[in-house]
C-alpha cells in the first residue's frame, strides 16, 4: 500500500489525481483578489496557523472562523435583502387582507417605499418583519425565501440577490475550509432568513448559521406539530450581542473573523482579546461603479470607529476597488 | 493505486491495518449491551439508513443524533448533578459572605440539604442556580465546574461525577460518530455546565451542545473584553423548548433521538414527525441495585407519558436492568 520514492516524482501527482485527492495547492487560491498586501496578509495567516512546524499552529478543532453576512459576504444596499423580502411578502399579504397596514410603516412598506419604511427607523423596519416574518412554519419561510433570493431582483443593479454575493469571500470561505477552518456565518439577520440561502450561496449548513432569533414555537397544526413564527425578537446577534450569539452556539472564540460594520466591531474585538494567533478583516465599501460607497453615515452597515481603530488593532482594511478583480458571484 | 481483486483475500485486513485504515466492523459496536430486541433495533436502524443500497439511506449531512443529557448520558439521582454542583458553590459563597442567604431554599442549599431545596420546588433550585453560576466568566465557570466533576464525589455512589456516565452509551455515541453521525446534546441542563464535561466526557465538543441558556453579557473586566455569567435565564431548553433549541442550534430534524423523561417527549415527537427514517429511545432507570429504579414519580427525570406512549410511537424503552451489562463508564 505504497509507492516506493524512486517512482514518485513520475507517477505521485497524476496518481493523486485519478484517485480524486487534493492536489497540492500550487493554483491561486484567491484568483479573484488582486496580488497585493490584502490577499499576501490573509494567505501569510492561514499558512502560519496550518503549518505543523509553526510556533502560529493553530488545531483544526480550534481553526473557527466567523463571518458576518449583510456587506461581508453579499451586498446590503439600498436596505438588508432580508428587508426588501420583508416588502415583498407584506405587499402580497397586504392584498389579500389590507387592514394589516395599521402603521405608517407598514404602508410605505407595501408600496416599496425604502425611505418610508426607514423613517420610522429600527422600529419601523422592526414591525415590518414582525408581520411579514410570522405566522407560518420555519420550513414554508425558509422555502419561500430561497425561492425570492434567487427569483426576484435588485432595484438598481438588476441581478438576481443570488447572484450578489461577492465572489472574493466565497473564495475566502473555501480556501480557509480546505485548510481546514470551520466557517461560520454570525450575522444580525435573521437566522431562518440566512439559512434558506447559506448552504447553496456559501456552503456553510445551518447548524454553523448564527443569527438574530424570532420568537418560535412548537405547536400543532393540521394535527402535525411543527415550528411556528411568531412576532418578536429573542436574541439579537448584533454588536455586543455577536460574541454572545458565538459563545451559545459555537463555544469557542473565533480566530479569523470578518466583518464590514461597526456592528461587527464588538465580535473583532472579542476574537483579538483571545490568546494564540487571530486575523480581523473588514470590508471596506470604497467601490460606486461596481458595488456601492459608503461608510461612516450610511443608514445600513455604518463603518465609523472600526475605520478609526483598525490600523492600531491591527485589523485588516479590505479596499474592495482597489483590492478584488472581480465583485459579484454571479452575473459576469 | 489498486490491488488486484485476485489477491485481496490474502492482503486486504492486514494490509488495510498496517494502512492505519478502520477495519470491518466485526467487532461488537456495543460490547455493555446485552444482546436482545434493543441492541438489536440499533443496530439494524444505524445499518439501514447507512446502507447505500437501502431505501431507508440517510446521507452523513442529514445524520443528525440527539441526547439529552441527564438521566440519558449520566446519572440524575438525588438530584441533578448541575445542582449538587452549585449547592457546593454556593456553600463556599456563602463562607466569604453569608448575607447571600437570604432565603429557604439557599439556607438549606448552604447547608448541602437537597430536600429543603427542593421543598422550594423548580423556583427554589433556580435561585441557587442563579446565586451560584453568576458573577464570573464563562470561561472560569467552565474551568471550576470541569475540576468539580472530576474530583468531588456522589453522596451515595461514592464515586466521581466523571465515573457515572453511562459505558452503554458513550458506546452508542461512539459507535454513531463511527457511522458519521453527528451527535449532539441537547438538555434541560445549563449549556456552560455541560460543556464543561462534554468533550472529555462524551466526545462532544462545544458546538454541538444545545442547553439552557443563562443572561451572558459582553463586558470589559481588567481592561479586557469577557462574557460574564449574570443571574436569570433567557432560554429553557426542556419540553417544548427542545425543538425550538434544535432548531436554533442545528437547523435540521434529528433522525436518532434519545432522551428518558417526559421532558423529552417534544423532542422525541419532533423527529418523528419528521419525513424519512428515525428512531427514538427512552432511557428507563429500572436498575435500583446498580444505579436508581425510578418513573412516573420521580422530582426529577419524571417518566410518565412518554411510559404510556412509547409502544404505540415506535419509541425504544431501554430497560437499564436487563438491556445493560454494565451501567458506569468508571469505577470498574
Amino acid at each position: 500500500m505504497f509507492i516506493a520514492k524512486s517512482i514518485l516524482p513520475a507517477l505521485a501527482l497524476p496518481a493523486l489525481a485519478l484517485a480524486g485527492l487534493a492536489l497540492p495547492a500550487f493554483a491561486d487560491p484567491l484568483p479573484s483578489w488582486n496580488d497585493g498586501a490584502a490577499k499576501t496578509a490573509i494567505i501569510d495567516f492561514v499558512e502560519s496557523v496550518t503549518d505543523p512546524a509553526s510556533e502560529q499552529f493553530v488545531p483544526e478543532a480550534d481553526r473557527i472562523a466567523t463571518f458576518d453576512n449583510d456587506g461581508t459576504l453579499w451586498a446590503e444596499q439600498p436596505l438588508y435583502f432580508q428587508g426588501l423580502y420583508a416588502l415583498d411578502v407584506l405587499k402580497a399579504k397586504a392584498e389579500t387582507d389590507p387592514s394589516i397596514l395599521d402603521s405608517d410603516a407598514l404602508k410605505a412598506a407595501a408600496a416599496g417605499d425604502v425611505d418610508g419604511v426607514m423613517a420610522g427607523g429600527m422600529e419601523g423596519l422592526l414591525s415590518v418583519l414582525n408581520v411579514s416574518h410570522s405566522g407560518m412554519t420555519v420550513e414554508d419561510f425558509q422555502d419561500d425565501a430561497a425561492a425570492w433570493v434567487s427569483t426576484a431582483t435588485h432595484p438598481t443593479k438588476g441581478m438576481t440577490y443570488a447572484d450578489m454575493t461577492y465572489q472574493p469571500m466565497l473564495e475566502l470561505l473555501g480556501y480557509l475550509r480546505d485548510e481546514g477552518f470551520s466557517t461560520y456565518i454570525v450575522s444580525g439577520g435573521g437566522v431562518h432568513f440566512i439559512r434558506a440561502i447559506s448552504e447553496d450561496a456559501y456552503g456553510i449548513p445551518p447548524q454553523q448559521v448564527v443569527g438574530t432569533e424570532g420568537n418560535t414555537k412548537y405547536e400543532e397544526l393540521d394535527g402535525k406539530p411543527v415550528l411556528m413564527k411568531h412576532g418578536g425578537v429573542s436574541f439579537i446577534d448584533d454588536k455586543d450581542g455577536k460574541p454572545v450569539g458565538i459563545d451559545r452556539h459555537i463555544g469557542k472564540r473565533p480566530i479569523f473573523v470578518a466583518g464590514n460594520s461597526d456592528g461587527d466591531f464588538a465580535m473583532l474585538e472579542y476574537a483579538f482579546a483571545g490568546e494564540g494567533p487571530h486575523f480581523g478583516l473588514i470590508v471596506h465599501h470604497t467601490d460606486a461603479d461596481r458595488e456601492f460607497a459608503y461608510d461612516r453615515d450610511s443608514h445600513v452597515g455604518a463603518l465609523d470607529r472600526g475605520l478609526d481603530e483598525a490600523a492600531a488593532r491591527g485589523w485588516l482594511l479590505v479596499d474592495m476597488k482597489n483590492d478584488w478583480a472581480r465583485v459579484w458571484s454571479g452575473g459576469q
